[in-house]
C-alpha cells in the first residue's frame, strides 16, 4: 500500500486529530458549527435502512424547497424508488413513470399544492459569498462560497449555486418550468456544471452520499433502470422537523465566515511539501456537516 | 419521470443516432477513430468477470508505463485486490500490505527491473494541446485535450496530465519518487486535480469504470477496508499485447485533432435552448474510447 499524501490530501477535511497537537489554523472552532433548521433537513430512507440526509436550500430556491417539503408532508416520495443511475452522471430519484404520447399519463400526480416552477436564479447583487476563491473557472467569473456553506458562482450579471458531486438538483422535462421537485438528482462523479443556471439546486447531501454514488449502474440508454427490480426503492422521505423528536436527527454545518474557513482553503492552495497548484476549484471546497446530539 | 435535457446533455457523447438524420458537425467519421496500440491497453480482471480496460499513456509517463508493462508481465498483480474505496475521492489497487517500523516489510516484493521513479512532469514546450480550452481553471492558466485525446494543463512553465475522473494515477509514500506503478488509483468523484503535478497519470479506464465507481465504500479511515474480504480481488492483469490473439480486445480511442471534436466542445459552449456558461471544464470534455472488432 502507497497512500502517505494522497490521504494526507484526502484527510484536510477530517475531524481535528485526537493527538494532543494544539490546533491548526484551519481547525473549526465550536461557534462554527451551526444548527440546520429541522425543516431545512430531507431524511430520506432507502430500502436496507440506508439513509440519506438532504440539506435544503431554501434561501436560494425558496418555491422548490416550498415543493419538496409539500411533498415529503404528503409522503410522495415514499414506495417510490432511485430509478436512474448513470456513470459518471447522476443518480435521480423519484416516480419512475412516464408519459406516453396520446396515452394517459401514468405519473404520480403531484399534491394540488405542488406547482412547477421556472429554474431558481438570482442576480449578482445576492452573490456574496463569505470566501472568495481566487481563480476564474471554466463556468463563471468568479465562485466562492457563502458564509452559510454553499458553492455558488457568478457570471457579473447573474449568479447561482454551483452542480458540485452531491449537491441535488431538480429533474425536469424540456422546458425551464417543468421542475416541481418531485424528480430530483445528484451528481456521482465529476460536478455537473454544465448544468449551472438551466437546472435548480435545491439542496446537498451531507449524509450517506455513498448509499447513492455506489449504486450499481445501469447500462441501459441514459442510466435510467430497464427492470423495475434494478431499482432501489424509497421506504419514506421526511423533513426531520416531521420525524417525532425522540427519534430526529439533528445535524450542524460549518459556516464559512471565518478565518479558519480562509486558512482551510489557504492551506489547500499551499499543500505543505507539494507543488502548490494556485487554486482550487469551488466544487473542490469542503463543505463538512455533521450529525450532533442522540441520534 | 423528468429526464429530457438531462438527458439530452448527457446523451451528447453517445453515438450517433440510427435514425437517417443528416450527421452533425460533432459526429466523428471513421478517421477519427484511431487504433490503441496493443501494449498501450492493461487489461484488469476483477472477480466477478469485471473487465476494466485500462489505456496507457507512454508519451507523458514513459518510465511509470514502462514499469506497468513489467509488473503485468511479472503477473504481479494476480490475486492483489482493490483495497482502498474512498467516497468522493479515489479506488486504488495493488497490494494492501503496509510497513510497519521495525519490522520486516510484508509488502509484496516488485519484480527487480521495476524501479521506483520521480512524478513525470514536462515543460511548456510540450503543451500543444489540439483543442485548447478558451477559459482558465482554478489549477492552471490553460488546458486543452491533446490530438490522442488526454487532458492536459498548463501554468505557463511546466505542463502536464490532469487528474479527471477515470485516469488513472500512480500512488506513492511520501516522497514524490517512491511511486513505480504498482499502486494505482482512479478519482471516483469529483476531479482531484489537487494532485495534478504531485502525482503522475500512467492511463485512462477506457471500459468498465462502473466497476470500480460503483464499489462499496468503507468507513474506514481513508477508505482502506478494515477487513481483507470487504477487498475486491484482482484476477489478472494483462497487457493486450500479451493476450493470445483469439481473446485481445482491441480499441480505438477519438483523436481530437479535428473539426468534428472541436464542434463537440462548441456543442457543449453553446448548448440549443439552454443557458451558455461560456466554457467547459478539461475534465468534462468527454473522451471517448470504443471497443471495436470480435473480442
Amino acid at each position: 500500500m502507497m497512500i502517505s499524501l494522497l490521504a494526507l490530501l484526502a484527510a484536510a477535511q477530517a475531524a481535528p486529530a485526537t493527538s494532543p497537537a494544539p490546533p491548526l489554523p484551519s481547525d473549526p472552532i465550536p461557534g462554527d458549527w451551526r444548527p440546520i433548521p429541522d425543516d431545512e433537513l430531507l431524511v430520506m430512507t432507502l430500502a436496507g435502512k440506508r439513509t440519506v440526509v438532504i440539506r435544503l436550500a431554501p434561501g436560494t430556491a425558496p418555491e422548490h424547497v416550498a415543493n419538496v417539503r409539500r411533498l415529503a408532508r404528503a409522503k410522495w416520495w415514499d414506495g417510490e424508488s432511485v430509478y436512474r443511475v448513470q456513470e459518471g452522471w447522476v443518480a435521480q430519484w423519484g416516480d419512475p413513470n412516464d408519459d406516453e404520447p396520446g396515452k394517459p399519463s401514468k405519473r404520480k400526480p403531484l399534491p394540488a399544492d405542488v406547482v412547477k416552477v421556472p429554474a431558481a436564479e438570482y442576480d449578482i447583487a445576492t452573490f456574496a459569498p463569505a470566501q472568495r476563491l481566487t481563480r476564474a473557472d471554466a463556468y463563471s467569473t468568479a465562485s466562492g462560497i457563502t458564509a452559510d456553506g454553499w458553492p455558488v458562482a457568478t457570471d457579473g450579471t447573474a449568479s447561482w449555486v454551483t452542480h458540485c458531486y452531491g449537491t441535488v438538483g431538480v429533474a425536469r422535462d424540456n422546458s425551464p418550468d417543468t421542475g416541481s421537485g418531485s424528480e430530483l438528482f445528484t451528481p456521482i462523479g465529476q460536478a455537473a456544471r454544465r448544468l449551472d443556471r438551466n437546472y435548480t439546486i435545491v439542496g446537498r447531501v451531507i449524509e450517506g452520499m455513498k448509499y447513492l454514488s455506489a449504486l450499481r449502474r445501469s447500462d441501459a440508454p441514459l442510466g435510467v433502470y430497464a427492470k423495475a427490480a434494478e431499482r432501489t426503492p424509497i421506504v419514506s422521505a421526511r423533513l426531520a422537523s416531521d420525524i417525532p423528536a425522540a427519534q430526529r436527527p439533528h445535524f450542524e454545518y460549518r459556516a464559512a465566515d471565518n478565518p479558519r474557513f480562509a486558512a482551510m482553503i489557504d492551506m489547500r492552495l499551499h499543500p505543505k511539501g507539494l507543488v502548490a497548484l494556485g487554486g482550487i476549484d469551488v466544487c473542490d471546497v469542503p463543505l463538512a456537516a455533521r450529525r450532533v446530539g442522540a441520534q
